[in-house]
């Protein structure tokens, strides 16, 4: 009995080995072929430049589709397909600007004696000033809790916001979290109060004075004021100003507006299981960017490298076990209705999905994966950390996914991932027209396309 | 007994547990001040954007000097000293070009001719071609064996090792390892076969067409022929074209040469020790950078880390028991003579060296540090790495140090590490122009600086 035991577990722990081993020559063979064929960094230079900025709706969304679609073809897709789904289409509608003025008079009569022009950009979804803009003086907001103080002194007002994204967070992303609440629910609570538009200190520590963009909501009960983001110089110039002279007029000129939904598309490519054709494993980035920039690294990168995967498991001749699904997902930034789409079809179809996968913080070298996931399926991944730590993508932790992934795990449970790149640079460029395809490294978007693939393997080998 | 045991084991933990939590909280307050308070960004833009380019023996140099002097002494050091040592004097003494030319020709005759202009740099301390340049035919050579094969095809000519940087290494300091030799020892192999020049593949996987420049070594038994590196894409270009046209001429124009040594100097600052003050800290980079970049990578960036550390450690009011020594050393690029003359002093005083931390691959997100040093050292420093982690720096590996500290490593058995930053972008820029303070990014610049303080302030506390 004893003898037979030590028998099976000295057989175990062979296949064990030989598994690890096979894993580790296979992962190297992975890494091999994206570092000497890879076609990622190519790929994202025809996405940014040829292509450019992709906001829902737009002619580019449809180009950046159609593009997307024959490169999934071309990588080795065995099935390629759109999945249509109704998006947003707000357009910015005009050059977006801002002046202190010396005192409140329409913007036509101003010209001649501007003070100082602002650098900003209106939040994505915002309705605009119309072209007359609006003139009005400023208040200076530090927290919503002083905004609730000052509640009194905000009619007829433009509220400034100006939270400092935090330094001390090492981790950029967590400076993010605690920030961006100003920028997607300080407008319509500014509005409340009867402010007549918002201003809102960038998300971002960069050093130079480029306003960052994105998405704000706007609370039913009041009115859509016009919002908008302005550079860090910028904030910091006009917060010093409020502060030795209380009455700062300004000047906001903005055009954005919603036009009629349009059909938009999630773009799909799927490399067939050949045990378990019916289990979906699904990775993904979002096709869309804001309008300004040329979306490098928010989203292009995260595009590139899951296409990347496919083209180098194909290339290598890898057969997966279950359906691999690569999906470049639609209307991330300002509306998520690809995501949500991607779900709802998933579960009308009931679909067994064992795992997504999300790309979507930039291009960056690779350090870890985030999950969300159970406690047995997390410690069974966290098992294979160790293949991975050669490759700079070995710290895995709890927590992550993605929006576009965020509705499938909502709605059928599904285990979710995210890639974790290094966070440094990314709210540096994030929804800016600095996100160009020059702040792209080569060989750190193809790394993490080397992490991507080889997670994406190992759960497709040994399941969660 | 065993209650004694007992009792002492959990004093023992408890004391234990303190200096953890002691220490937790201490690199905190480092990453605060430095994440926060930090001069490293702007300190880094005035020395590249002020000084410049700072070769041993340049006008620049003197000004870098004065530079470090002023700024150890602003940012706390307790006594401040210049450490003299002669440096060699090479000049580039003009523009170095080629050209691809149609035939045999003097260089003054084909101007009318030029085929194509090849972006080329001539390596440190070579010697120039003279104004007239020097025309030959070109011979392709892709290794050391390839040359030692057609040793006898290579008089008269100018070789063109066109080895590739290996994309395959994970770490691109593996790949520059593994291509180094081509440029340091490649020169003088070729002139021992009797060929008039040399033309280095540049060592870099960047993807444009920047010549990387760097040191090389002449054999005293061989003529010291002129030799350039080339960027990469003429060197895919004129690999094409010597294997499609075995006779392809190119005319080099190169004037770099010596003058005599001249008095340089390694600039040091130090943090007197409380409890031993004659066991030495040593944490440095060079201040010395190739002429023809910014030298803000390499090593502008470890120059203003090691500042930021002394900097961040006195507004702390730390006293370390031992005394800290901040160095600037002087010509690592072409003579490493300041580092040599730190070690000979060092041995001269009989001072008693605990451990020097090098910085020199620069100033990017911080990974970990590379030791050399005893197993039982090694194991001790070891212990603390997860008290790095959540500043990114905590992986320990074996191996590294830097080329100053070496002298301090070899003469009096010194453990030494080094701080290793990602280093995914370091090659794309080198020792070329592209080295420049607008590819560094504030944040990551100031992580190392964590790391860095961190890691010295755990040796003082606890040695090795």
């Amino acid at each position: 009995m004893h003898k037979k035991l030590f028998w099976f577990a000295g057989l175990f722990f062979s296949f064990s080995l030989m598994a690890q081993t096979g894993d580790t020559a296979f992962i190297k063979q992975i890494a091999n072929e994206v570092l000497t064929n890879g076609k990622a960094y190519e790929n994202l230079r025809i996405l940014t430049k040829t292509i450019g900025g992709r906001l829902a709706g737009s002619p580019q969304m449809y180009k950046a589709e159609d593009w997307g679609f024959n490169l999934l073809q071309q990588s080795g897709s065995d099935h390629t397909f759109k999945q249509e789904c109704m998006v947003p289409h707000w357009v910015r509608g005009g050059k977006d600007e801002a002046w202190v003025i010396p005192r409140a008079v329409p913007l036509r009569k101003t010209a001649s004696k501007i003070k100082k022009p602002l650098d900003i950009l209106a939040l994505g979804n915002t309705e605009g000033t119309g072209s007359k803009g609006i003139s009005a003086p400023v208040i200076l907001i530090s927290s919503f809790d002083e905004l609730e103080a000052k509640k009194d002194q905000v009619s007829g007002k433009i509220v400034f916001y100006n939270y400092h994204f935090n330094p001390t967070f090492i981790r950029t992303f967590d400076a993010y979290s605690d920030a961006v609440k100003y920028r997607t629910k300080g407008p319509a609570l500014a509005a409340k109060y009867g402010a007549v538009a918002c201003i809102v200190r960038s998300m971002s520590h960069s050093t130079d004075n480029i306003p960052h963009t994105g998405g704000t909501h706007y609370d039913s009960a009041c009115k859509k004021i016009p919002a908008v983001a302005i550079g860090l110089q910028d904030a910091d110039w006009l917060a010093g100003k409020l502060n030795s002279q209380p009455a700062v007029w300004v000047t906001l000129k903005t055009m954005g507006h919603f036009l009629p939904d349009v059909k938009g598309h999630n773009i799909i490519g799927e490399l067939k299981g050949s045990e378990f054709p019916d289990e979906y494993i699904t990775i993904g980035g979002h096709l869309d960017s804001w309008d300004i920039c040329e979306g490098a690294q928010d989203d292009g990168a995260g595009i590139v490298q899951t296409i990347e995967v496919l083209r180098a498991l194909k290339a290598l001749g890898y057969k997966p076990k279950r359906t691999i699904r690569f999906v470049l997902f639609a209307n991330e930034e300002n509306g998520a209705r690809g995501g949500m789409q991607y779900a709802r079809e998933a579960a009308a179809k009931q679909e067994k999905h064992l795992f997504a996968l999300e790309t979507d913080a930039g291009g960056f070298t690779p350090r870890g994966f985030g999950f969300t996931a159970s406690e047995e399926q997390f410690n069974k991944i966290k098992s294979r950390e160790p293949l991975l730590r050669p490759y700079g993508g070995g710290e895995f932790s709890r927590g992550g996914g993605g929006t576009d992934i965020s509705f499938i795990h909502q709605q059928l449970n599904v285990p979710m991932g995210e890639l974790l790149p290094d966070s440094q640079r990314y709210f540096d460029i994030h929804h800016a027209r600095s996100d160009v395809f020059e702040g792209v490294n080569k060989r750190e978007l193809e790394l993490g396309a080397v992490n991507m693939a080889a997670l994406i393997y190992l759960i497709d080998q040994y399941g969660l």
